[in-house]
């Protein structure tokens, strides 16, 4: 039988070129970005910042580590995934977990600014379990748009979902992704009504959070044994979450006079009326579903709430029953570790791309006075570019370079034409035209229309030592079909070099 | 006599309002971006990837954190600087200190790219004390550009010196910067002639890099007292340090027949006539100094090294001297915590604005066999926008936004137009036209205005009850003189709406 690995002779590995002492790769649950994927992410960077500007918004960049005091006690439940810089003397200091925080914070220090449309494109850190291929990531980037500022109430909650139908019919998601919508007053009025006590609200608002992912028998059985909630109030929970629908949901609600009796409830439905008006105004309601069963885990909200969804968002199987069919192999393979990635594992979905909503309270946390109310969208770039990547089918340019500057010539005597290469760049360069040449002295003509092809460059500028002399240069458009009457190039003056250049990249 | 602070009654401090228990503060050496400081930056971020895509850069990105093996080691004397994430189970990571190790490691992981122009626009973290003001900070942005791949020698080189000038001059900096230049083989050159014991190389190359902030005898304490250097040889590398020069140097030290018998230093002139040759060829050569006493702290490079100074980078007062002066006031105050912001000593210049230099070993330093040489560049992007704030003079608009949309009305039936500002507000949106209106049901006329002229929106479109009837409504250009024609503004058809605004904003 053939040698198992571990059989090999260690000397024998000796031999082979010293390896590093160290892995090779980014830590879990981190990438890098090149080619195709940094040319897809630019372009939903373009579409994104684009819309956001069209809406008045101006950007702000915030350190990438906050004092540690300031993220904790607002993440809730996920508080145990913020990730700490070491104790190296000094401030102690934590990776930013969102960018909501950062804002609330930035706004408590600057206290001339009570109103601002800010959108700030930067990553943020949880230590969860990732899913690479899902977008699922430890280090991930999101682009946030926040309309910060006492306002009439609901104009700016129903600007924002209008930018979220600009931003994903701009990626030409047309049709392909839902809002889901729902209002922290309702579900607190909920909550009321069926009885849960005040301090359980939160908890029991995140168990609800889960029903994207799980069935309402697991989230019941989360809320009845873990959260100690009496069983008849979870059923009667159930009877509520399970709806979904647009207006006319408001208007069932509205009937139903336990609810209508309870305040945060009557908040809640004059919100809703509200937004469902102006979303009309706004052109922007078709995509929308008012969904009780959407609750966000994180504790700071206090009005309406969304998140966006999309083909892929929901695992392709519960956990529940993966858990049973897991059960079955347990003795195979050992549990996942927190580090494993799950981007093959059925019960992990790519998760909402975009969630938000209005957080009225935040600011004065960091203020310990003034209040600024504020709403807003984050939306996952990795999540939406996982989805826009598998969908992708033509290959994009490398780099942006129109022009390939070479030389021609043979035998013995040429010299190559560096110098007078780096020349006619330098002047396209100062002409502001993107261009390039082989680093060689000596170049083969084949070797430099090779380079120009690999990426997929549009035109080339041949020089010869008979057209120099003549002051001229030959210009090529790459990729003629064979019968096409400038297939071998026309020759121009070399001092009319860029404007002639410059009318046909155009 | 009034009573100084710390007489105040505690409990009186008691009876304002809650303050957090936190400071709201960044940490040390960080900063927000916002407002003005925003828009110049980002005008600094669109001249220079524009000069970045000009010459075929093609962008990529990287994790903020890499694993722990990979920065360390390959910084000298300034490993101690690296942040490090704190140890909370699975892989040990610390922030990046520069972008041209993390650049090595993703070409280590991936030997399909044997060539690539790539540029990295991104955040770096360093243990240093602070000078804010100055823009030397803990998280600072670097735009590094760099070219990987083997070539002809000194082109690649010549054209990243081609690119600093199109930087400087593209921000305006004519005249007004230096680009030293050194080689790392003239520099060892000059340590091996002078005697130099091979493993003292770095640590000596180090102390002459000091040369911008210390005068000469300083450098030399260090080097003899230090560092365990014959004084006879610390005072013959002092009669090299000290020259600078263009092409006149170069050929003064190919005179020196000591200097010319040197391998390291014959393999330097070769290099430096090269670049020399072709930085003419490019017209790049103008703002170089060729000056022997650049020696980069770091200790990757193997070539060429380059360092961008200008008015501010040299510190106003020598360390030595203040030492000097510090030591009679020693006792009103201790010595400065490396916490402390430095902003106000003199002894601290903004330093360089950019710097790098050639790192041919780094790439196979983490793949352990191949090699990809590289040579790059890094723009301080925080210390080039700190003299180019200083120097600004005009306002800038704080956004973009070309339209604001008003109601004109009064009285008792005065409806505020809301839902029709909305739908004006969402048909220029969907013509991609930035827009605004005022998050009020019933906005007085007035407050419209002020909000618009806040920031500076060139163009009101007025709603009245009146020309609505008819069909119509008033566009406006903001800021005309009394007697302008069109002070009044003019009545356009609602069904050309957004023709007539785009006419108008071009």
């Amino acid at each position: 039988s053939s040698p198992r690995p571990q059989d090999i002779n260690p000397a024998i590995e000796d031999m082979a070129p010293k390896a590093p002492k160290f892995e090779i790769k980014t830590p879990k649950g981190t990438r890098d970005w090149s080619g195709a994927d940094m040319v897809l992410r630019e372009k939903i960077f373009n579409t994104i910042t684009n819309v956001f500007k069209r809406h008045g918004g101006v950007t702000i960049d915030t350190p990438v580590f906050e004092l540690k005091p300031h993220p904790t006690g607002k993440y809730g439940e996920d508080s145990k995934l913020i990730y700490d810089l070491a104790d190296q003397g000094g401030e102690l200091c934590s990776l930013r977990y969102d960018l909501t925080v950062p804002f609330a914070r930035f706004l408590a220090m600057n206290k001339d600014i009570s109103q601002i449309k800010r959108y700030h494109i930067a990553k943020v850190y949880r230590r969860d379990q990732p899913a690479v291929k899902k977008g699922r990531m430890r280090e991930f980037l999101i682009y946030s748009f926040d309309i910060a500022g006492l306002y009439d109430p609901m104009i700016p909650d129903a600007e924002i979902i209008r930018i979220i139908n600009e931003v994903f019919e701009g990626l030409g998601w047309q049709g392909k992704y839902t809002i889901k919508l729902n209002s922290r007053k309702i579900l607190d009025g909920i909550f009321q009504v069926c009885g849960v006590p005040e301090a359980s609200i939160r908890p029991i608002s995140s168990a609800v959070d889960k029903l994207d992912k799980m069935p309402w028998e697991d989230v019941r059985k989360e809320m009845v044994e873990e959260k100690g909630l009496a069983p008849e109030i979870a059923d009667k929970i159930g009877k509520y979450v399970v709806l979904k629908g647009k207006r006319d949901l408001l208007e069932q609600l509205q009937k139903d006079e336990e609810l209508a009796a309870n305040p945060s409830m009557q908040q809640g439905f004059a919100d809703m009326d509200l937004l469902f008006t102006y979303l009309d105004a706004f052109n922007a309601g078709h995509s929308v579903s008012f969904d009780l069963s959407l609750a966000r885990g994180l504790d700071y909200y206090t009005g309406v709430i969304y998140e966006v969804v999309t083909e892929g968002s929901a695992p392709k199987v519960s956990a529940a029953s993966a858990d049973a069919s897991a059960e079955k192999s347990k003795k195979k393979k050992g549990k996942a570790g927190e580090d494993e990635d799950r981007s093959d594992d059925p019960t992990v979905g790519i998760g909402s791309v975009a969630a938000g909503g209005r957080y009225d309270n935040l600011v004065g946390m960091f203020s310990g006075k003034t209040q600024v109310p504020c709403v807003g969208i984050s939306f996952g770039i990795d999540r939406i570019f996982s989805i826009m990547r598998a969908n992708q089918a033509k290959k994009e340019r490398k780099n942006e370079v129109d022009v390939f500057v070479m030389a021609f010539g043979g035998g013995k005597d040429f010299t190559g034409l560096l110098k007078e290469r780096s020349e006619i760049a330098a002047r396209l360069w100062d002409a502001n035209i993107k261009a390039e040449f082989l680093y060689k002295v000596k170049p083969k003509l084949q070797n430099q229309f090779k380079a120009a092809e690999a990426n997929g460059v549009p035109f080339a500028l041949i020089l010869g030592e008979d057209e120099l002399a003549q002051g001229k240069i030959k210009i090529k458009e790459m990729g003629l079909p064979e019968d096409h009457p400038l297939k071998e190039g026309e020759l121009i003056d070399l001092k009319n070099l860029t404007k002639e250049v410059q009318v046909r990249i155009e």
